[in-house]
């Protein structure tokens, strides 16, 4: 059953990749004013001004931060590259626990001609090897399976049973998946995954955008909510039919919005979740 | 287990759209010459001659024809755009019985914003009404899952399992699925759903490709084998184990190959079917 409809943007959050243009402090004004409720905060806008500014801005905004995004990428052709990965997702749990994020959302990676089942074991390690960091820091990991699209060489986690497989075998309460509709909205057991995810309390992110059609880029082309194909606002219903109570995240990577004027388009934005979310 | 070697082209078979600028002569005197085994056939190079002058071709050429491709395409917004690709679904099975070719590939059809739960149906309810057809021409009909990327508007059925579960539904021996590995080579249950349906007699082809990092086209970029990264060797003996003994079939899409001398690169495509299927 459809969700009804969202009223206010208090459970919106959205990725400051969104704003590729803006500062971390205009994402957060800016988002602010709006009324929406949350900012995922993506680490190239902490990159400038270092984790305790970024910390500074998003509490004086009164922002609420799902997510610092993104870690992962743990898979690598020696032992000296994975081993850099993992410290690099170290550093990214303590950003997160600095920022006050819930969560990092993590992309598992992968390395082109390199078997799936030999990636997908390495991704297992990884994240065995940085589960203690989060624990200690109560930073969850949320794993995103991405779109089969991006298999060969951005995450060899491609669907939700993948995800829910890790967090089963790796048993921390600390490990859970994001469902961003864009990857998985295919998915015929995605209903079936989102409920089996929330039962085990791993449901840790919802996130939502369009799939167009045609898609002009592979990488840049999402759509806002209700520019595509996707029954986002179906998904939502299943996504809080389960329990889920997070943030609806807007994560959009567009060559189209990003040319357009940033203002006019969060207030397109705030329009598509109102619409379409 | 990596299968052995292929040190010949007997089992190797073409489709024609992989040679664009070629007419269907063309393609089957150039494939022969090449000491190809087979050709499978699409309906765009019929079209011009007609099916009897098709036949005549195909038959003097000696080459085997796996398949007529391509039919399905079932869903439609209303009923008589289903009733239509029903009836065009229907003359390809009369064309492929002409032809002599041992089955029809068929891609799902998806209707960009309609469910893929409803499209899905749709799918099983065309096949439903063409089956008896099917059955009665001797011509099987083989289900493609195509890649999650044409969800929205080429193909609701995206994996093995959902093309299986589609022939257990309709319980026809003459219905089956075709592996492309360019569409399945990054779904963790592939190995499994091959074993599957060949213990169910549903193998029915085995089509290759590579997919290629950066995929620069989402259509038209596919690779020769050895251009990319899928594990072809692998999959071959996947398929192999479990019984299958068709044709490899070699089918391409790629406006960089379709530029080339369609000569030239029709030796390379021996060449890279020796080196890599």
């Amino acid at each position: 059953m459809p969700a009804s409809k969202l009223e206010d943007l208090t459970r919106c959050a959205v990725h400051t990749m969104t704003h590729k243009s803006w500062t971390l402090e205009q994402c957060c004004n800016n988002y602010a004013a709006a009324g929406i409720g949350g900012v995922s905060v993506w680490r190239n806008v902490i990159e400038p001004i270092g984790v305790a500014a970024a910390a500074k801005i998003v509490r004086a905004s009164g922002l609420k931060v799902p997510a610092l995004v993104r870690g992962g990428f743990f898979p690598g052709v020696d032992a000296a590259t994975r081993a850099a990965a993992v410290d690099d997702n170290k550093r990214c749990i303590e950003e997160a626990a600095a920022l006050g994020a819930e969560m990092v959302v993590l992309v598992a990676g992968a390395v082109p001609g390199m078997p799936l089942g030999e990636a997908r074991m390495q991704v297992a390690e990884g994240l065995a090897q940085v589960l203690p960091e989060a624990e200690a820091a109560g930073v969850k990991l949320a794993i995103e399976p991405l779109h089969p699209m991006y298999a060969a060489d951005r995450s060899c986690i491609n669907r939700l049973s993948e995800a829910r497989m890790l967090c089963e075998h790796l048993e921390s309460k600390m490990l859970g998946v994001a469902v961003d509709v864009y990857h998985v909205w295919w998915d015929a057991e995605l209903q079936w995954e989102i409920d089996v995810a929330a039962e085990m309390d791993r449901l840790f992110a919802f996130h939502v955008c369009d799939w167009r059609t045609p898609t002009r880029d592979m990488l840049n082309d999402r759509g806002l909510p209700g520019d595509g194909c996707i029954a986002i606002r179906t998904i939502r219903g299943w996504v809080e039919d389960a329990g889920f109570r997070g943030f609806n995240e807007v994560e959009v990577f567009s060559n189209e919005y990003w040319a357009m004027d940033p203002q006019t388009y969060l207030d397109k934005l705030c329009q598509a979740y109102r619409g379409h979310v």
